[in-house]
């Protein structure tokens, strides 16, 4: 299964008071994550957008559980792989491992999509080509 | 039931290259309307720290969804209330309204933590005072 | 002298594990207060954007002080206001006090942004309207 | 002279609705590299913290210029330095290129900082140990 493992180095500016990662920093690093996948399938995201007219890859849901903590200094690694392809949607799946030990798990919901030309630019979802798909297989 | 509501403004800096709230941000808004909610109920994080010992209420388990997009420029509210009492975790539901319209909502699972005493002052979970809940009722 | 007083309530996630306001945080209240100057001043960020065709007021130099700490749970306030209008830049100045004491300093210069149209799309700066200007008097 | 460079990937979440680095996340950069350049001679983060009881290296004075853009998908590499030691404060200084060109920037003032034992934990300077400059000599 296609898969890329990128590894974090968690900063002082990652951890909140009580000296571990404040949780919003879990979804930045996923994010950038789903475009290191994306990259290492070969659709860096600048150049994805470009390609085929996209104005992003939107999350509408998305889902984390924290295990263990990690604080400034350690040194994770972060699981990544598609877990679904839909129409217009798909998922990805991250797992963050300190060492052996699994410490969270990260679950996206994107859209493919567009930006309107008429009127308000209103964004819409759009049919993902079947050549990004393939990319992953 | 016991709610609170928080007015948030879209700023600049929240939103991505799309033009919408870079949604990590979202868990931000989540995490800082929690703070407000126990706030109102008498308990602001800084003091409540203090009088309980506690470190913090990490997060374990969250979730969002994202239904409708929102900008910089855009004022939004959010409704927060105590979905659930455990014996040492809560879940807090969120709902972002713009105008009247829902356009997110988010979930979490937070737990009452100390730092224990011995060794490497890990952290571990702890029973939620009834006079914590009770504030709530 | 046009001014504008902003309150901040600093949470749990701007702080980091020494338990005083991340710096960098200060930056994005900077940025938010500049977006409130101007919105006092009758123009929102997103509106002024439209009506002017700019892409942003981006920074190109910007400092600050710190002179006190700060931690979740206090309120600050920020008051800011023009420094300088140059020809197609312009400079503010903020300060930061927690009740009567001043506890951080910030001064941006920005430049009065638009997007070329050929080729590439790159940035250059443009002359600020006269009557941007004047709304600041 | 001791320096550390570090390759940082501009990420979709550094960038603003202008498409552009949003310009705090440079300060997050900095201070990462700040560390990063502690860890080259010896000292991470973390680890100082502990062997010298010190409760970090808070922010005095800050500074960065801003002269061409990044987006993501761009990788740029920050060249950091020792630009001064005083005797409980020190500086340091960050240049970000993008391929050979100096896009950015950075001025740090820090001060080796303690908290009192007495009564409210204030924070307060201390002498930078000497075998801590010497590291980087």
């Amino acid at each position: 299964m296609f898969k890329n493992r990128r590894k974090i180095q968690i900063e002082w500016g990652d951890c909140d008071p009580a000296g571990i990662v404040y949780f919003p920093r879990y979804f930045e690093i996923f994010d950038a994550c789903t475009a290191a996948l994306f990259e290492k399938a070969g659709l860096p995201k600048h150049e994805m957008l470009k390609r085929y007219g996209i104005v992003g890859i939107p999350m509408v849901d998305t889902r984390a559980k924290f295990i263990g903590p990690a604080t400034f200094g350690d040194k994770v690694e972060v699981e990544s792989r598609i877990a679904d392809w839909g129409n217009t949607s798909f998922s990805v799946e991250h797992k963050v491992f300190k060492g052996d030990k699994l410490i969270a798990e990260g679950f996206e919901k994107r859209v493919w999509t567009v930006r309107t030309l008429e009127g308000d630019g209103a964004l819409k979802s759009q049919t993902i080509p079947a050549e990004v798909k393939q990319r992953f297989a």
